[in-house]
């Protein structure tokens, strides 16, 4: 296969400065004209909740999962020296200071580039999480999904 | 060089859920006839360990390094909320009751297919684990090997 | 695009051990005559401190990061079992007795070796960095410089 102007992210981190670099690079993919999918697996997937976790249906242990998850996009803690949120309001704050974009600005602006959101639907399995508790407007996919626009992409990165 | 059906993946963790993925990955890859490798280096061999540390020839360190080691695949942690292990037992649980493989039988089944696994030498080399400490029907390789291999591939993850 | 014999790697933690597998796989690069690029970004970017911190000129918050990070490649942590830092003496003592580099001699090997470091501006600017707190002779650059080298490249890793 000739690989074409795709690029394909992997998601798997929900550490915010992870997630700023998924965002950054799939922007910046989209501003060299390359289609971009951003494949959100495992912890990653937390940075589709819609902001208010959803315990209904859900057994005990899925529900301390749940609990134990951050937030959605804004509530995504750093991968070093978090300090129970002080770094990451710290990095917030420096990022805002600096006239950089949050990650929910860079959320929506990646969405409004035609960015393509994809869930994986089996962490979707293991966690019990339904589409209602995930954002609109997203696909569902499996490895072999992932794999049909991965072997077409000229880049693929694990984050 | 064109790039062959061939995929690497390096595996550098020994969290559980990136073990996960990379053993999803290989499994993935095998399916779409991709030849597939993973590389095993740091703290990701210990996923290669037969599950009986051995503390013979080794200097006092490197017994500390063995100790405090995972026993290979079984006993992998999460690289979130771990909890003492009960993160990991509950994940274990959750793929179990939506019918899921545990990592050992991804691993039977990824040996199956014919995924390679390569063994980094100089990981071996450092931290003194002797190839009678690793499981059977594996391929020891340095950098070089890794490159060989990866130049040809279509994709290649760090995982 | 064709790729040509470029290899592009993303530096974006401080770990030890996620270092050295850079510093080893850009060498490596090299030795195959791939021109190689590391990108130091956001925890990453740590290695590339002169070793003496700088809080000159600098807002409390921005103090608090820097008293926070590593002093340069010599005081990089593990990312697993680090122990306060017995963990990183440790693997160093290990690699020595082996005969293996540190990464301080595998940093000045790949810099002889014409490895090309290109420091993450978004990332100096959000921890307002200044260039005389880098090692001289990098290269600053933004994504979309990362995008112009990535996407000739042959591979490019996250790490």
């Amino acid at each position: 296969m000739i690989p074409q102007k795709k690029i394909a992210l992997i998601a798997h981190s929900w550490d915010l400065d992870k997630m700023l670099s998924v965002f950054i690079l799939a922007i910046g993919a989209r501003s060299f004209d390359y289609e971009t999918t951003i494949f959100f697996t495992f912890w990653g997937l937390n940075a589709l909740l819609k902001g208010k976790k959803s315990y209904k249906g859900k057994r005990i242990d899925e529900k301390l999962f749940t609990l134990l998850a951050p937030q959605g996009p804004s509530d995504l803690p750093l991968s070093k020296k978090h300090f129970f949120g002080v770094g990451t309001k710290m990095l917030k704050k420096l990022m805002k200071r600096k006239n950089l974009s949050s990650l929910e600005d860079l959320f929506a602006l990646a969405k409004e580039l035609g960015v393509k959101f994809t869930a994986c639907d089996m962490t979707c399995g293991i966690m019990n999480i339904s589409k209602n508790e995930l954002i609109d407007g997203i696909d569902y996919a499996g490895v072999a999904t992932f794999y049909a626009e991965a072997l077409n992409s000229k880049m693929v990165l694990f984050i």
